[in-house]
């Protein structure tokens, strides 16, 4: 076969070629068409590799490579192929990584082997840096930070800190800006690259840091960052501890990703998806990630079912009724899930100015009122011109005015409520929620029925 | 009154501060509490200040900070505020700004005071730059870019970069990396500033610049930029026209925010909310973008009540009928809702790899069948102990099996036939959706009531 025309590129057919060079140990095919291409492509097809064929690729390319490859795996498949390595091959891996993309790697391994890992690393600092990193939660600042950074003490000169530089070159792969500390390592400030290039090698740190600088505590939960970081358009932050003192930095890759779970999270809540799951994931994981929800919908449907059944003998004597139930359920569900979601997110654009929680419910109240009037008068219409029963009309209208007040209520109230107690708002839009105002809408239908109609 | 103590705060008590300072010219004030504050945050009190506080504010605040907190101003604020500036005012804050965000605010303007305002710009680069960039689309890489970058000629010596350098500091606030290009500004490569630093005055550009260079067309769409600069972890990416010549530039702060605004989106969407609207809007405002959606629904819910119509008869004669159609519906509903979200989010993180149309919905009709039968079976037991009435009980457990799959079929279906048109797929989440599903869970169940009970 006559491979000098193929090339890298995403697709079925380069992958079995790919797999076929395995098999074959062709191992010029493979480096030839690696040759250039970006790990995290790479990664993405090997994603859909063995991890048997994984680990050959991985041997032939470079460790610096290979390691990049590894950081960009999806967590599920990082975990089978580390299967297939030593301690000391995952070692020499773990060597070519940032510290913060290292912890990530090393917290997916069972524990006995993370030790092994570790006590495999043949560069002692690195090591240290990653026990340090291990001990903060994955959620919050020193989580997300690396301890890779360009750290300048206050008293040098350029000149020493461009010696810096070129000492920590191999280790620090992006600078941003260099951060300025005092002889105990206390955070003073920042010099930005473009000083440092364009500063005289004798001028000292001291006459040009600037000492207006953000920077997050160790504990700061990781929305709070990205929060902080994206209102101050900030590619890098760094990150001290209780005493000030300077022990990493977060890089807004990083940010982007925990903006992008946090969506994806908020959506999968909304939605009733109670695992996260995605597409290509198996039929069992799908199914088992949404039946908890459907279930519970199922309980719901069955109380609603109960409900419906007290006024039996209303439905008996006027069929008509149960016409409007899924009306009055339908608009009572949409109201409850727009009255959340406008609470979500203003949650998450949370400012000193938000509202009380009264003048909130006051405010949910006025549009409930004004939107109810509008449906309830639509409602009106249609049911008096098609069933002549301006009764019937007259039940569902107020039904609709008391269920949109109802569903404005506790899709507003249970975001605020939910996040008080530090739990995802977004659930509040969720099946759980939609459930209870359609059980709520039936029951104040048919009461309104029966209490009008009797 | 002694204002030693206060400080810049973002609440109301300080703002009411800054409100008198205003009426009693208290410049002195308004200059010491908001000295070093992030413009950022002088941006969110202004928020809630009115259009002639702002004003007094700015005026007394250098350009370039007013520049600052006039680009973080929320759209509608920042157009009445406008309105308070003549053409030349805006001109000097423009002239503060990068050009990708003056561009943002000019198209804010109406018409015809953009050409008063371009017209007003001293420096003719600058007015240049903008009039560019405004010919591009919002949503394209070209609408998101700025001018503003360092540009080396391939033939360039370091120390040429660097005078570069010195000669754009002012306006180019963050480096990232300098693009390399040939005498027609042809992009070649990019060179690192960690590697300005540290290598020798004398060498060539030639010599060391990195081929490697990711790089956006400027017709390609900002989401597809978001996808890249977020697969390849970008801080910065070039963007070059259709003959390959380097443009601008895009920054990953940009990219945040397009991030952001379509997971909000999405979310809108996914609730039935029809304009960008956020809690503190007026109760007009937030009315109007409810509306719309909520009246889809009612007219859904009466084509639901004329399907139960037709099956009338069957109603009067097994009231019990009726308990079960919110069950049936809400099922449908959330199963449409989970299997929409599962392709959208699938949608998003689009690879080469993702699977065809056919192999989807086979995966979709097996998770369907799994779910279907096992909710089938706990409805089928429901009904029977609680009516003792297997009849009805298989009726409640086929029709679940039916909704489910029919829900499916949708709620997959839907969003990938969007997606073809070029129409955001989230909105298959959303209650137009629902409620068709909704409409035919009603036909479907009370239809197999009919053939079985009949």
């Amino acid at each position: 076969m006559s491979e000098a025309s193929v090339k890298f590129e995403l697709s079925k057919e380069y992958l079995d070629l790919v797999v076929q060079a395995v098999e074959q140990q062709d191992n010029a095919f493979i480096l030839e068409t690696m040759e250039g291409v970006d790990p995290a492509d790479i990664s993405l097809l090997l994603e859909e590799a063995t991890s048997d064929n994984t680990k050959y690729v991985l041997d032939l390319l470079q460790n610096e490579v290979g390691a990049e490859v590894i950081e960009e795996l999806e967590e599920d498949t990082r975990q089978d192929f580390l299967k297939e390595l030593s301690p000391e091959e995952i070692a020499e891996y773990i060597e070519e990584m940032e510290s913060d993309d290292a912890v990530d790697v090393i917290n997916d391994l069972p524990v006995r082997v993370r030790e092994e890992v570790i006590a495999a690393i043949k560069d002692p600092e690195n090591a240290a840096h990653i026990q340090e990193l291990m001990r903060y939660d994955e959620d919050c600042a020193g989580g997300l930070m690396a301890k890779e950074m360009i750290v300048a003490n206050v008293n040098w000169t350029i000149l020493q800190t461009i010696e810096e530089i070129r000492r920590q070159a191999e280790n620090v792969e992006k600078i941003y800006s260099i951060y300025v500390v005092d002889d105990r390592q206390k955070l003073l400030g920042k010099v930005s690259v473009k000083r440092i290039i364009l500063s005289n090698d004798n001028i000292s740190i001291k006459d040009i840091y600037d000492e207006d600088i953000k920077a997050v505590e160790t504990y700061m939960d990781e929305e709070e960052v990205a929060d902080i970081m994206q209102k101050y358009d900030l590619d890098a932050v760094p990150v001290v501890n209780l005493q000030g003192k300077l022990v990493g930095r977060i890089t807004i890759d990083d940010i982007v990703d925990v903006i992008t779970e946090q969506a994806e999270e908020d959506m999968q809540l909304m939605s009733g998806i109670s695992a996260d799951v995605e597409e290509d994931d198996s039929i069992w994981a799908i199914s088992k990630a949404r039946l908890p929800w459907l279930m519970i919908g199922l309980v719901g449907g069955t109380l609603g079912a109960w409900a419906i059944g007290f006024f039996e003998g209303d439905l008996e004597s006027n069929a008509a009724l149960a016409f409007f139930i899924p009306l009055v359920m339908a608009t009572g569900g949409n109201v409850g899930i727009q009255s959340s979601t406008l609470v979500v997110q203003s949650l998450a654009n949370r400012s000193a100015f938000t509202e009380s929680f009264g003048k909130r419910i006051a405010k949910m109240f006025l549009v409930a009122i004004f939107t109810g009037v509008v449906l309830a008068a639509i409602s009106f219409g249609i049911v008096y011109i098609w069933k002549g029963d301006a009764d019937l009309g007259k039940v569902v209208a107020i039904s609709l005015i008391c269920v949109i007040m109802l569903a404005s209520f506790t899709g507003t109230s249970t975001p605020l409520i939910l996040d008080k107690f530090g739990i995802n708002p977004a659930l509040a839009s969720g099946p759980f929620i939609t459930t209870t105002n359609d059980i709520l809408g039936i029951i104040v239908y048919l009461a309104i029925a029966n209490l009008l109609l009797a």
